[in-house]
């Protein structure tokens, strides 16, 4: 073969890290709490196979044909009604684009707002695909500690510098687990109006709290400059890949315009397919509960574990939600990964997930699908080898 | 709301026609010639209803769950083996990467290869939503008519300016349903080996040829160099956005890279059941003797009404397969449009298929979805308004 003569974007390191977890995750006999995935017994299997099998071969031919770029009507108009009456807001169906899947939304507002060289602030640590999807369209990253968003002068310094946007995840944080608590949502949203700045919230994991308190996003608090990223991958199924975009009707265009090209439009099957089952009211709502109380009955098991095994070796904050820990170690994580798939358990190395300066003594751990049995054993083999 | 900031290729013009056509398609009262939207009584609703209802709960759990980048190992095995059987060539699942629709794939090459102010080569005219997905890259383009590919030491000459890829449609284009003969394929891929260019080979409706002849893809002539580009969205049904590229490990390998950080994967769910539909060997082959015959009918119905009403208003070539007639009219079709909006016919102008300097006397009819009366009353209604 010739010489590939590449794009620039494509001659950077890209980190195969999810990639490489996929494939381990899907190994058999490796106890997995490396991949952000969720429990497929909590798939709800008999619910679709008998909403396909009412459905009529009218309604059947037009979910399996070309729709419109920005998502089928009636999907974008059901989230606008739901999500205003959750967040009390005033949404129409202009305000949303279905994506497929929430990568696409992050990868969409590179499309739109990124030149080779802007800056996109980022929390430390932060979701490492949202870095790779930023990297590909050669942007520079700042990132912000936990510290520096609390801290109303420091936080106003970074913004002043205009970057492009800031891509937070303020709910159940992939990796950290951290909530924003409502303080600092307030002072951010303030730093934000005064710098003028664009706010990227990705908010995937908001509906597997372990509490019955509702926190509100970052949207509701500032719905003029902040871009809302969600999906039905946690809370419904990832393999249909149906996410959505909340914003602006202004910028809701600028990104439908980019997506046309991209991938015409997201599967209409798949968002027909989430449609019927967000719209099953009763049926969904416990559902969720269902997911809730699978989430929350593992993160307190791990938490019990950890608090047993590794409180010599690491330290952690508790989740109030999401999938993960995260652990700070005296270990060199990335080294160890190798030792411990070796030994019978996957885990994310904290590494991955910084946009700057990796700090490689960091670990992801997700409770999400492993039985209690395994998190037991992978829990002692992590105790053994850190 | 403030001042958005938006990237370079945001910034640009972009040609909305598809999308405007996707929603003119779908008025109640058009008669619709415009889309290239396959006909939905051609979609296998009872044969989708049975494969799903007849799936385990297993299979199904893994259908709706995260799955590898590159695509689900089987579909990906079943197209190595039944291109290699078909072309005569030796592919491996390493050679497939599985896209959102054979747009995504387009995207990706752009994403793989593009950098600002580099030219590709594009036939004149050629498939629009190809020249939107490489403008959002900021590529520049130069075109190549039908006269130039088939003048070995003319198309020699445009490929020694090093452009960073060649994008055709050789079967049965879009817009125009030209194929290439077999003799300007052997010296295209003469010319190609000559120069070391790299082919974009996008071919969505081979499968729907009038005829026994099969043509080989360019692919089969110059595996190296060629990256060719295959859909489900004719044969199979569009709404489940099934792709595929077939291309060397090497380049396979970058635009999964690329794919991981653009939606993370294509849907399970809608691989597995393109899969099912695909390898029901039996079932398949009548199938797809059944769309052949529908569009083989409906071609040539339009021919006939094309020469019995527009002979002295418009010039065309009769297609081999697919599913348009290009005209070549005295009009200006994109004034002509909204007129024949009112009317109750719509079609596609002609001029958004060119990169650069669009003849605006030119359009696209498609005989896919209207109906045989359909199609008579608005052949009879473009020849009172042209």
């Amino acid at each position: 073969m010739k010489m590939l003569s590449l794009a620039q974007r494509a001659l950077q390191p890209i980190d195969t890290t999810i990639a490489t977890t996929l494939k381990l995750a899907g190994q058999p006999g490796i106890i997995s709490m490396a991949g952000g995935i969720p429990h497929p017994d909590l798939f709800p299997v008999n619910k679709i196979k008998n909403l396909i099998a009412e459905m009529l071969p009218e309604e059947l031919q037009t979910s399996l044909q070309y729709s419109q770029t920005a998502g089928i009507p009636a999907l974008r108009e059901h989230l606008a009604r739901d999500l205003s009456e959750k967040w009390g807001v005033s949404l129409t169906s202009e305000h949303i684009l279905i994506t497929t899947g929430s990568q696409q939304g992050i990868d969409l507002l590179g499309k739109v707002f990124l030149d080779t060289g802007d800056t996109v602030v980022v929390e430390r640590p932060t979701y490492l695909a949202a870095i790779a999807a930023f990297k590909n369209y050669e942007a520079v990253f700042e990132e912000v500690t936990m510290e520096t968003l609390s801290n109303t002068k420091a936080l106003e310094n970074v913004l002043s510098k205009k970057p492009k946007f800031m891509y937070i995840i303020p709910t159940f944080q992939n990796p950290t687990g951290h909530t924003w608590s409502e303080e600092t949502r307030e002072k951010v949203a303030l730093a934000i109006k005064k710098t003028g700045t664009l706010i990227v919230e990705d908010n995937p994991y908001s509906e597997l709290r372990f509490s019955e308190n509702q926190t509100l996003p970052l949207w509701a608090h500032i719905p003029n400059q902040t871009i809302y990223l969600g999906t039905c991958s946690k809370t419904l199924v990832p393999g249909l890949r149906v996410g959505y975009v909340v914003a602006q009707p202004k910028i809701i265009a600028l990104m439908t315009m980019m997506k046309q090209s991209i991938d015409l439009h997201t599967s209409t099957f798949s968002q027909n397919l989430a449609l019927k089952l967000m719209t099953n009211k009763n049926w969904y709502n416990s559902h969720l509960s269902r997911v809730r109380n699978h989430y929350t009955q593992k993160a307190a098991l791990m938490e019990m574990l950890l608090t047993l095994h590794l409180h010599d070796t690491a330290t952690w904050e508790t989740p109030k939600g999401g999938m993960f820990f995260w652990l700070q170690t005296k270990t060199n994580t990335t080294e160890l990964l190798e030792k411990a798939v070796h030994q019978g358990v996957a885990f994310m190395p904290g590494a991955a997930f910084y946009a700057n300066n990796p700090d490689p003594t960091t670990m992801r751990l997700s409770f999400a699908t492993v039985s209690d049995e395994e998190m037991e054993k992978g829990i002692e083999i992590l105790k053994e080898i850190l």
